[in-house]
């Protein structure tokens, strides 16, 4: 039997929420809020981030119901009301939601969604809406460095194994296509998302037969369609020359070897050393694909020494975001009643208000500057938060996942020259305009 | 209507286990394989790692088997052949596992489980069971270092939000209390597997009403039985000011304030200044939590300093696993029909067969070292493995996780003296059995 998703659950949250929500309910402070998402700062290793998360923000909250089992532990937990357990049996999102589309680029301080809601709707739904968005922008903005690392090669996302349970694989494998991978090897990826899905061979494969060319040939025959042969089990250099001696046997059947892999040792030197080999035995069409540990420091490396490798799987360091696995992110308050509210807790303090981000380019449409202001106060440059939802439902279709991808490309060919390579530095030019600075003075004398 | 969990289906794997299954079943390698998951090596900043994660695998290997729609999706992907999808169709985990119960403190290169069966069967789990055991060990490894540095502290698990999804925030919960930490503020947690909740309020809820006066008061008439104020939206000091004004007020309605949280700023200053007005304000009992961008760095910094802070809320670090988001493990193929097997790429190779791992201890009960050896060569000290399967299903009952907790707990007291802080080093001492070392030379030797 099929298990309910856990990211279904309207349980699925911190119990804060449905702690305030007993409190909201029972003084009725139930008039509109304003939340929005952002980065507060970005890691010392990004100079930008790639919006990703929103499809699955959208359908959250379109689908958001608490089920009767759910109802029904809340009741026997003693905690909450009766009142406000049938306020939770009826509960569905009704409000707006404004945002970047996927795969936009973006800055700390820069709203990527507002969520305009009865502020109990909007503060239930807090914790999932993070969960989601940050981490599939955590991934996007990583995968999105290793695209920039390694023109013109193919990307695989590799990564299922080491990430943090079944959604970050599946959503990660999402993510990092959207940044501009060629796909992933985490199969469900292909049905549930429509990824290209890509897979070789395990190491054990080679190990469970009695020699490499066994297995090589058993591999070959089994799936003669996209023949990547593993070739670093026992000794890499003599395994590209068992498939030079290996393929005019395999062509006799019909069967192309496409590519071999390498997943250890000194992948560059070894791509060196295999590359000739399959020249001078006739197989200038395979190609080498490499994988073990990589990161975009690595492919970048690579790159400009030139290494002869065609495409890399990446695992660990996409998957988690290894060098920066989380964000400084946040979903705060904005607006309550039409109050424009600030937090200003050290360190934390926020803008006020619902905001709009602005962003200029120059002639050959390349990015220049950003401005955040107050939603409403027009300025010049390309609105960047579009409605998606109205009254809990979504306007429209959402891009579709293609399109998406698309778009983040588009992104990353007009960031600033420093931020299309690996640098953080220096910074993507944010101002923050006179009439939101205006109205963070105005808030802080009003709340004193 | 709930969604299928994305964990619960056998799609959610590499696809080369697919296409290496497709040439088992060709070939007729179905024969009985040994496969055991170990770490190769422990991030710089850990000095031992705890095994977790069990739970889950087990109940992913009984209920393992394909949807009639996973099917059709794999049929009409074209990359099959008949026999093998009826195979698939038949699929039941039919193998015996052995495992380090959850809890235990385990280091590089021991295995902490094995899994015995029928190769393809054995190569179909092979993601999954990385997936779990990895992420679940990843966590209570980070949260006893958290423990070990807050001795006597309330640990609460903050970071659903910054989870890397659904199901890592849920099993980040588990696996922090496995480890020690008494709950967390993921409500799921409390159905799913039986765990302490705990929630306060945001800032959101404060700035929601006109003065913290009345977002205190509305909340401590809310949730009477837990009344936990945050108190730094807008100066800390003075926050505390108002709870020691407004605690008289509340006990006429017979409500007592629990206490305080402070989530930003010098958070150890803060509670030196707040201490002393609480205590002065007649409220000694209430405690001081702390919160907000939290590691075990901070927490044994604040145990040094005897900051007077009661309890920690936990996020990012803890549920990223922050300073160490991955570990560098493997699921490997120690023998196949009775042959040991073993990898000798470079910086990978891997001891052969199925293994034990004995562990010593002094006089006090305190680990001295371990011994890894092939199973079946007994040494002196205690046994680590033990079955937990066998044909595919549970042998008895898994430890309850309050067990698994204590058990936890025993090891932590076990540790040697220096892994016994946040000291990665010197490295607990493992040894390779001759046993072992003459296998691994007799494999080298046939497999030449």
């Amino acid at each position: 039997m099929p298990r309910t998703d856990p990211g279904s659950s309207l349980l699925l949250t911190d119990l804060y929420q449905l702690n305030m929500l007993q409190a909201y309910l029972d003084e009725g402070l139930t008039d509109t809020a304003v939340f929005e998402f952002f980065v507060r700062k970005l890691p010392p290793t990004r100079g930008f981030l790639v919006a990703a998360g929103l499809q699955q923000v959208v359908e959250f909250l379109e689908a958001a119901q608490f089920t009767q089992e759910e109802l029904d532990w809340l009741a026997a937990s003693g905690r909450f009301s009766p009142e406000m357990l049938e306020s939770l049996a009826a509960f569905r999102f009704t409000g707006d939601v404004h945002a970047m589309p996927e795969g936009t680029a973006f800055f700390a301080d820069e709203p990527i969604l507002r969520v305009t809601a009865p502020l109990p709707e909007a503060q239930l739904v807090e914790t999932r809406i993070i969960n989601l968005l940050h981490f599939q922008t955590l991934i996007a903005s990583k995968a999105a460095r290793m695209v920039l690392a390694a023109p013109g090669k193919a990307l695989i996302d590799f990564g299922l194994r080491r990430a943090h349970g079944a959604e970050a694989g599946l959503l990660a494998a999402r993510a990092s296509y959207l940044a501009g991978f060629d796909g992933t090897a985490t199969t469900l990826a292909a049905p549930r998302f429509g990824l290209p899905i890509f897979g070789t061979m395990a190491h054990s494969f080679v190990q469970a037969h009695p020699t490499e060319e066994a297995a090589f040939t058993a591999f070959a025959r089994a799936r003669p369609d996209n023949v990547v042969l593993l070739i670093d089990t026992y000794d890499t250099e003599a395994g590209a020359e068992k498939v030079v001696a290996l393929a005019p046997k395999l062509a006799q059947e019909g069967i192309t070897v496409a590519g071999v892999r390498l997943d250890s040792g000194d992948l560059a030197a070894h791509a060196r050393a295999v590359r000739p080999i399959l020249d001078a035995g006739g197989l200038p069409d395979v190609k080498i694909f490499a994988s073990g540990g990589l990161d975009e420091t690595a492919l970048q490396a690579f790159t400009e020494s030139g290494a002869p490798i065609d495409g890399y799987g990446i695992g660990t360091a996409l998957t988690t975001s290894q060098d920066a696995p989380g964000l400084d992110c946040a979903y705060k308050l904005q607006a309550y009643a039409g109050v424009p509210k600030r937090k200003r807790s050290e360190g934390k303090a926020t803008w006020p208000g619902p905001k709009q981000v602005y962003r200029s380019y120059d002639a050959a449409g390349g990015m220049t500057a950003d401005v955040i202001t107050c939603d409403g106060d027009d300025q010049p440059g390309e609105p960047l938060l579009a409605p998606v939802m109205a009254s809990g439902r979504r306007i429209g279709a959402l891009p579709a996942l293609a399109d998406a991808r698309a778009h983040a490309a588009d992104q990353l060919a007009r960031l600033p020259a420093p931020l299309a390579t690996l640098a953080a530095e220096p910074a993507y030019p944010v101002q923050v305009s006179q009439a939101l600075r205006a109205l963070a003075d105005q808030v802080d004398r009003e709340s004193g």
